[in-house]
């Protein structure tokens, strides 16, 4: 069935890139070692204390990356069917996420200062338009009774991610600590599972079984 | 079916080495940070200016790598059997492609300065001739009366891209703005939907669904 | 079958995710190249002197990661149906074996000094408290009377492991040979093929091909 | 069916770990950039005369790898088994690819040099090793009746580059070119396609075919 092979390619393609994305930004954590600035050996526990906002920066967008790849592998899940307008969408949006490493590894060498914070928000906020930009193309290719059109319903996390994220971008010159707190919190909105897509297609299948 | 599964794995090892040049780019949009020059954070938004340039070109070959991943995918999706010769010019596209990070770096780093933006003329160039031996290969292994024969047709595309990268690399001395104006040209070219082969490919599948 | 689409997946992105760990590692394995401190050329075998602990420390952890993949693959092969829970209990592994490459560097470039030996142990135990929680989480959803249930018994391995990681870190800050010796024999402990799982899953691939 | 499954997976690991291996190289191609050595803004294209054995050593490691990559194909395509000892061979194999960057990286830098022109032989040759030994451990799997078995006759390609190796180790300390042009042969006589795996795979298919 070429139309299903034609999704396992871009399924395949997005997760190299992905992964690579993820893994990529573990780069940024440089080992501190001896020859840095003086000739010390950098081995004691406290030569990566200036590691730890790098590594909190990491950790956050480790998620956000990680909830990105679970909502893709749920929407290409549900497509049945792919155009080259949808292929572009998926790259649309993997080059917005592959600037995420570059505004990680910003904001953490720099502490969560300001313009940093205020950067991190607009990868984001242009990865979250990219991500419903291909939502939408795939829905108007699949029409919106397909499951992904039952599955999505109100989008409200779709929705309320955007608003956030612009609130976080201007606070970021207000107080970086609580834009850093509402881009945590768009985090554990979606942490919590979305289990309407996964309900919809097993209930699809169900329906699908039974038919053979 | 043993010769799809070699397909595959030519299609997953290319994914993954694509997927891989497509990412490596970004590591050229380097955190400008504390100890470049002086003492100072670097966590100003003017910090980033240098990096425009750098964003620039990775914009460029982000889209153009999208476009060779997308056309291979769609030229090996047409492809019914595969040989060494195949898979060894399909290394031969993987090796001139694997460049790209490497101009697309040394053209965002000088400004877009004479000499970069010919070689990244020059990668183009030779990748766009290893993409048309690496179709030659699958024609004369597939015959040109296959899925792949019908709906190359022409190749109108394929045959002025060559052409409209000489010229850039020759301009390259003259005016950059103009060189650069052309990739930015075959770029678009390439852009716009090829529907032949899609067509071609899914009026072959409605074919032979009916026989089954 | 979508459940096992799903699952598919998830072991691509972890292939991916691991296999880019594994790879990384090799890049803190830096040419001794000329401009380093003097102008000689770095070119004779005695350069390479100072990479022995750093290529002994990616050796081991090279084992380790691969022991992960291993493991990683059966207990997936051995998995039924995946959820939201476990697609992030994996990723919650991931980002613990993501941090190997970064303590692998401080061990190799500090000459296994006692912090980055202890750091070491502390990653190794937090990815295999993570590895412990997926096959909990799998448990849970497939039944302690599953394949895997039955394939893993006492799971005397997982047991004994953060243990030894405990006493490694300890010892870490009293003899670094011990804590080295010790990262050793975990290492060795798991490369003595585990046949259980194999066992388990053969016997009832058995019973599944009769039914057939 | 399990077993296949098992091996696809072995397949797109690998793949992912050569994929990277690769493209890592072309990291080695380090732009020369303005802040280099003065503030000149190394634009020209003179800049690039000392990367030329950078490219060079890069390609024919390039080649090296795609061989592995073909060679590891056409094994695997054959294989009907995968055991834990078939799974370490391999990881065993991937170690000392994964070595390659490195010394073509040091071979590259150093203009090739003595040293480093016989540490990339060293790593060559336990490269070529490692395939021998995943290659026996997986005939002694499948059985020398096997279609890997008959495919693989006398395997002089796999005798012959080992001596050749070794012949280029020693002559390295006295002839760098002729150890070079060693390397080089060895490449070429790889890159002659080994039809014979290739045969012996479709004849079989031909005869399973019948039987289905």
């Amino acid at each position: 069935m070429a139309p299903s092979f034609t999704k396992n390619r871009i399924e395949a393609f997005s997760d190299g890139v992905i992964a690579i994305i993820i893994t990529i930004m573990v780069l940024e954590l440089k080992v501190p070692h001896a020859a840095d600035h003086d000739n010390k050996a950098g081995a004691a526990l406290t030569d990566l204390a200036p590691l730890i906002p790098v590594l909190l920066s990491y950790l956050l967008s480790f998620i956000y990356v990680g909830i990105y790849w679970s909502n893709h592998h749920h929407l290409l899940h549900a497509t049945r069917k792919v155009t080259g307008g949808v292929l572009w969408a998926n790259l649309h949006l993997l080059f917005w996420m592959s600037l995420i490493p570059f505004v990680t590894g910003w904001v953490g060498e720099n502490h969560f200062a300001a313009a940093p914070m205020a950067l991190y928000g607009v990868v984001l906020l242009m990865s979250a338009l990219a991500y419903w930009l291909l939502q939408n193309t795939i829905l108007r290719v699949d029409g919106n009774h397909s499951v992904l059109g039952r599955a999505l319903g109100s989008d409200f996390k779709g929705k309320l991610s955007p608003v956030l994220y612009i609130a976080a971008i201007a606070l970021s010159y207000v107080n970086t600590w609580l834009a850093g707190a509402l881009y945590v919190t768009v985090a554990l909105v979606w942490l919590i599972p979305d289990r309407r897509i996964e309900r919809a297609i097993s209930e699809d299948q169900g329906k699908r079984t039974e038919k053979h």
